[in-house]
């Protein structure tokens, strides 16, 4: 597995859409363009498979050869996500039972069970003849597993007989599952394994620890059904790397639990380029790649890339202006990516996905989109292998856990209050302070970080209550918010005054809490100045803590509503209610500035800024992720990597522009 | 039956939730909080019976003791809300089914068939045994029924046997459904039994007269359902109380039917503490309780009161602001409650009640919420032995009938008309005009009182049009509403001009009319004033009324909208629209006035004064359920009951503070 | 059958509905009012055909001789679109099956499969019997088939089999079919005959050329039932005339198809009297019509005309206001009714359609309504003869084709375009500037026409752009708009530059396109006026054509949004984006005074102006449909056809009020 590779450029292509005709003038127009990479094969198990073990590859062949004489290296992605009409036919247990009841029936994509044996064995067996044709195939140097896996949150007989196993693997007993699930109330108890069911019908209004054990369950199913593709291809193929293409966070899916075995992460990056999500667009776009980045702790790669209007089954989006596209390719290097692979190269003509529109339109002449991408990969291809082994360094990380979300989901604890909005508002206030943040599992390490966000803590274990106050007191910065160290990991209430395992550490209690919604209270920081939050109000009892903010008025007016406590060698921030972000970057640019972290300024709307650093040095990356023309000020003259000529102090970007600067060590 | 007690608080506790480590402390801190009475069992049929016909006493034993050696009285709640799993595996009849045609299934509550003779058996069997065993328990003085009656809208096997025999003793042969429901309209006649069903898929097009008797017949599931347990109870335990908690209404099943065999009716009260509610959550409570009252037109308990906020599979709501849960509880007495039954002790950390708030947080540390509470404990003890047998007597009565809430439900009249907002509104205007009244059923006596409100009697039968009119020509005055007389008891249109059986008392015709929706029209009183008004607008023929309002623009412009009519002795008001409730306040204060009733006045927002007369005299309620300090001007000064010192003639009582004061007779 | 008749007035009759002794009375009324035409049998199957084979005549004879004997002339609805409980108890294969899987129970109506092959045997009888009986009668003119044909989205075994089939008729090989479907996409591709079944679950992201082939199977399913009927009564009755009600439009089935075996079209006319509604419904009713006529390019019949409010399983609409009827009915004839039928005689006092009122309440008291509805048959009497033969004679048409409609509602291509309210864009242009116009549908001969107007000529075939082409370079002048040529006729996206197949005859090549939705974008036209535009802007190449209007803004801005293109003896307008209508009215007044277009003006608000011309004279209906009094200036002074006096060339107009003047040759 050879992880190192230049930063490149690829295009997603499925030959079997098109007439072979056209494959030729298809593959040179790619390599003369400085498209590197092509993903093929997704979806195409109908012509590989054409009648059950009849397999045809002799197009493959063509194709993948084809590609190959032009240069271009090949990901195969598995076929899985679209089983064959005569394998759900001879197979019907294959497709998915809704909640409903319903069957999940073909003539979709998705429509397969993870757990049941037919798939299984199907996927094994196409994976397996797949795996071992272009094994050895000198243009294929890697795999993507399915695509973009999801829950079906299926209710099938098979998904009930492995959600059984997978409870009694974890609990053994029946008194063990309903102590720890607390199905006392409303007479919920299990007498009898049998009555262990997958929540058909779906209520909401269903034990919530049972309910985030059949989310982990779904997850594992996932992870166990792509375990054996992915032992399928290490074998066959011991040189070749494996991902898999993740869609927008938030999903329903574990993603950390399906990476575990990949090389690294994928991710497809679709920005809206809708003028009515141009204040936010970029910033949750920064938080997907941050989190794809998190996910391994690793560069990744985008597997598909933004190429022009998506749509089809809802209305089509706007199409992208003019350096719309070049600024996100770039936002997604400047963040971690070491490839973008564009979706796709044309515009399907037949089909499902014929808006979804490709680099290419239907007309199949190339226009303003596509020189737009052609430029892009000359500078890419420029700076490609300057970039090689380069990763961004952070001293500020936030902390992630699907399960959070999930249990939050469950339980939904005032309106608005939402854990992964919660999340881009403290990672927008970092982007524009500045401040380059890394986004991890609330189970990783620690080391090397000096501030640690922990928004909603809400299940959490003893492990993980260790670590953190390990790492305040040996010198960290700790910010806890509101909602945390409500539940344990059976999303079971702790009998304690909140936040719980971390109230030594916080030096707060919380006596009680208003879940003020949608409402708006007010805070006043210790200059006096007032800020607006929303969602939840904690009332704290200090034991140890200074207030940093207080509540401006409700019932608990002038009590505290931000706190600060000393642990140890460091500090622990406890954030009662849900600030408007103006606050929150008012304080990670005040605690930032006092531990005197990298970057920090003031930046304006749309610009981020970050850095890569490798064995060939430094690059600053400054995109302008507006339409509108901006000023920055560098510390600095430096030299600019794209064009080797000088730039700053004074910079002046246009809308959706891009600098990429050398930085001295 | 020892119907007359004191006043006196209680809680709801579920023993099997907790570590039995916890009862005893629990037991003694809501003895010495004031607590009298705890509502248990409700939910526990898996702990009472583990398994089939094995029951297991013990734990409720020592917990029933254990609250008793504490000096507290105890209503048990029967089980049968939830079946236990191994019941629904052994006799899967008992689930209901869905219009949809899926099955309801368990995992939740309410998960059962009123009309499954399974759950019928099995519910006599727990209820046998559960009555049995604590008819003699010292601690014991009564019962709750199930919890909430509701209709799950069930169109099973075993339903569509029980409503096929319940049409055929109603109407003997298929002719009469025919000619009765008027099935001749799109070829729907009847020509077999089998024919008969339960409405499947839950269409909207539907014959409205089958529709209706539907619906009756579900509430009848809903009595003979619960009559089995009644019957058994009182063979049992015939010095026991028996009751039902009823849910806000409106709700689907029809109530009066319920409580008929009940000793008294219980409500379960969770006034919203949202500041977005503060203007009309207070009044709709008071309406709440007046017609819980109403259902057995007699004092009623409260089995559930709010006690922090609720939420769960709903995000929650606002925490109940300081003095919130004392007015509230204050409320319910000064409007006929003769006990307030906490939800609950404590919040529970586990299933799917977490974040429905007791008394006491997770934590298990008393707070603010439960401090209030003990505060009111010791207030209401001090108080309830001098309110014991006392009542309100009120000289204004609003009708009601869930048949007309259903009917109009079934064909919407018009955007906007909704029959129990619009009784909202006018037991608001009388509120707010000092004017405590009573909300009764249609079919009940009318004697003592001075003004019937009736909205809205859209099905109208000869015996109701008959006490109407005998009680204005006896002197009454009686008010109609538009929509009135509209319907037979079959929901069948009469050939006849509107107000049809109504038109010769209130001396008015409906010569056509204007479903105005949510549009606004404007009428014009006699001295000139304007007022909005909208949903509805009868074009009236005025036969011998006279014009009290017409209408200020439209077509019919200058054509009555509201009109008086000498009837006998008394008076009969014709309201043709729907006004805002500034001009109903004006009307029932106008009309108060002629009629000298007590109490009127216009009173700031928020503020409500009922009055309990008994063995003890007079206490007058004076109750400020808004957040904004007020003045009230009384007409005396009075004891205080709550202090015994002197209070007025000027009262000022702050945000959600009480008054209680003694009137001499 | 003789289709040239006087104009006429009518009422829909439910004899079943009532008590017989109504009959003679009604009757006699009916006469007495001037009504003519009466529609009875619609629905009444269990009358006619009580129990399976056993037919009861009787009751209906005395209804048609009771109407006869008043010289009423009588159409005779066939009860299909209501199958008797007794016959769906016997076949319940009858019962549609919804996409969800579950049964589209009886006790509503459209309860029937059209593919069942029991509906079809038995519809066959009822109709023979029906026709056979009343084929001679002397008051019998003619017969409607069912009711208001919709799809169910039937998804039964019947519907799988006859989809199966008609696949198999249209392309012979499953090779034909994966090929011209593309199912390659997703795997999609079949390999047996059994894998083709209905849309099960109704997922969007299904194939878009299969679900426009499945709703071509629907409305030929609608067609072969039909058919049936059809080809009985032509047997039976052959004097008699054939007709099918059509509701509102859009609808899901194809109505050019459904027509094609009829007489004449008729059309279920319920214009929304709602204030709120005043600016649109006029002209959308205008289209309604126009679209009516242009099903058969012949004058069309009422055969439901709006008579009160309509209500029920929805809330009530406002009622119509004075004029209001009077105006609508004439506003049909003055667009080609020929007779107008009202819906219906006296509102329901039983049944589902209790509340949608008839030309008498409930209370059987002739009001308003009625009188307004005598006066009305009185006018159309004194007119009627004078009319007969007359059409209307435009130089303008809009072409229209259900199966547009549909293919966008499969892809939905921006927020906000929607075909059916863009066509009303065009014609209210059209209307409000003084512009008569035909819809037609796009397959129709173009002979005779200065202007066609094309919107969204998404699917286009080579037939269309060639006679499109054909009717420019004869001197026509056609107007284009974006999303034009996209698609063949298998609804798969074509290969070359937009507008496709007339980008010659356009001059214009789309470069590539903005899916604006629901922004606004501004265009500025030759004279510097700028106007808004929304959902769509095509980026244009010019390579013939000249700019007429130009982008304002966006990053396009200053390219041609409106461009004309001389071709041949003719020009063709292609619009590239959806300009507010206030830019269409002028861009229609520019082309239509070049053109000498007759009857040119700026009309005010709610006046509509259209020529009924035949043996007896031209007639100009002169109509305010707005509530408000108006004022016109006709350019000369007119003889009243409804009174003989002289009008013009001032007029003024009341609200609702109507003018009809004669125009001499």
């Amino acid at each position: 597995m050879k992880l190192s590779r230049p930063v490149q450029m690829g295009v997603d292509y499925y030959p079997e859409h098109w007439d072979p005709a056209l494959w030729e003038q298809d593959a040179r127009l790619m390599a003369d363009s400085g498209v590197r990479i092509v993903r093929v094969g997704e979806f195409a198990w109908s012509r590989m498979e054409p009648a059950d073990g009849q397999f045809d590859w002799e197009w493959l062949d063509q194709a993948l050869d084809t590609l190959h004489r032009n240069g271009l290296e090949i990901i195969i992605g598995t076929p899985t996500m679209t089983p064959p009409r005569w394998l759900t036919e001879k197979c019907p247990d294959i497709l998915p039972v809704l909640p409903s009841g319903q069957r999940y029936h073909e003539g979709v994509r998705g429509h397969r069970c993870y757990n049941s044996p037919s798939m299984r064995t199907y996927s094994a067996r196409i994976v397996q003849k797949l795996s071992e044709r272009y094994a050895k195939h000198p243009g294929v140097i890697g795999w993507q597993t399915d695509n973009e896996f999801s829950f079906t949150d299926c209710q099938c007989a098979a998904c009930e007989e492995a959600f059984r196993e997978w409870v009694r693997a974890r609990y053994s007993t029946l008194e063990q599952v309903n102590q720890l699930w607390g199905t006392v109330v409303w007479s919920g108890e299990y007498s009898d394994w049998e009555q262990i069911t997958p929540p058909y019908g779906g209520s909401t209004f269903q034990n919530p620890s049972y309910l985030l054990d059949y989310s982990r369950f779904q997850s594992d199913s996932i992870v166990a059904f792509q375990q054996i593709q992915v032992e399928i291809i290490r074998s066959n193929c011991p040189d070749h790397v494996i991902t898999h293409n993740f869609h927008s966070y938030p999903q329903k899916a574990d993603q950390y639990k399906i990476a575990k075995e990949l090389d690294f992460a994928s991710f497809d990056y679709y920005p809206n380029p809708s003028p009515n999500k141009t204040d936010t667009s970029p910033y949750s776009g920064a938080l997907s790649l941050d989190l794809t980045r998190g996910i391994k702790r690793r560069n990744f790669w985008i597997m598909e890339q933004l190429s022009g209007p998506p749509g089809c089954w809802f209305p089509m989006w706007r199409t992208p202006r003019p350096g719309f596209l070049r600024a996100h390719s770039w936002q997604t290097i400047a963040r971690g990516a070491d490839a973008v692979v564009h979706f796709r190269w044309r515009s399907a003509t037949v089909g499902a996905e014929q808006f979804w529109h490709g680099l290419i339109d239907h007309s199949n002449v190339p226009g303003r989109r596509f020189k737009e991408f052609q430029q892009l990969c000359n500078e890419v291809n420029r700076l490609g292998e300057r970039l090689q082994g380069s990763t961004l360094r952070n001293e500020v990380a936030i902390l992630h856990s699907h399960e959070q979300l999930y249990a939050l989901h469950i339980q939904p604890q005032s309106e608005g209050l939402d854990y992964y909005e919660n999340i881009k508002v403290w990672h927008r206030a970092l982007t524009k302070s500045g401040i380059s943040s890394d986004v991890i599992h609330s189970s990783e390490a620690l080391d090397g970080y000096k501030i640690i966000i922990a928004p909603h803590l809400y299940l959490l274990d003893e492990d993980t209550a260790e670590r953190l106050q390990a790492f305040a007191a040996a010198g960290g910065t700790l910010i806890l918010t509101h909602r945390s160290g409500v539940k344990d990991d059976h999303n079971v209430c702790v009998m304690a005054p909140l936040p719980g395992l971390l109230s030594a550490c916080s030096g707060v209690r919380v006596t009680e809490y208003d879940p003020v919604g949608g409402d708006t209270i007010m805070i006043r920081d210790d200059q006096g100045n007032s800020y607006a939050a929303s969602q939840w109000a904690d009332v704290l009892e200090l034991d140890t803590a200074q207030p940093v903010a207080v509540y401006a008025d409700q019932f608990y007016t002038e009590s505290a509503a931000v706190t600060r406590n000393h642990w140890g060698e460091g500090e622990v921030y406890y954030i009662g209610t849900q600030p408007e972000e103006a606050y929150l970057r008012k304080l990670v640019r005040t605690i930032g500035d006092q531990l005197q972290l990298a970057g920090i300024e003031a930046l304006p709307d749309g610009v981020q800024i970050t850095t890569r650093t490798g064995p060939n040095g430094s690059f600053r990356f400054i995109l302008n992720l507006s339409p509108e023309p901006v000023s920055i000020q560098l510390n600095a003259s430096y030299t600019s990597a794209l064009d080797g000529t000088a730039r700053g102090p004074h910079l002046q970007l246009d809308g959706y522009d891009v600098e990429i600067v050398e930085i001295k060590a």
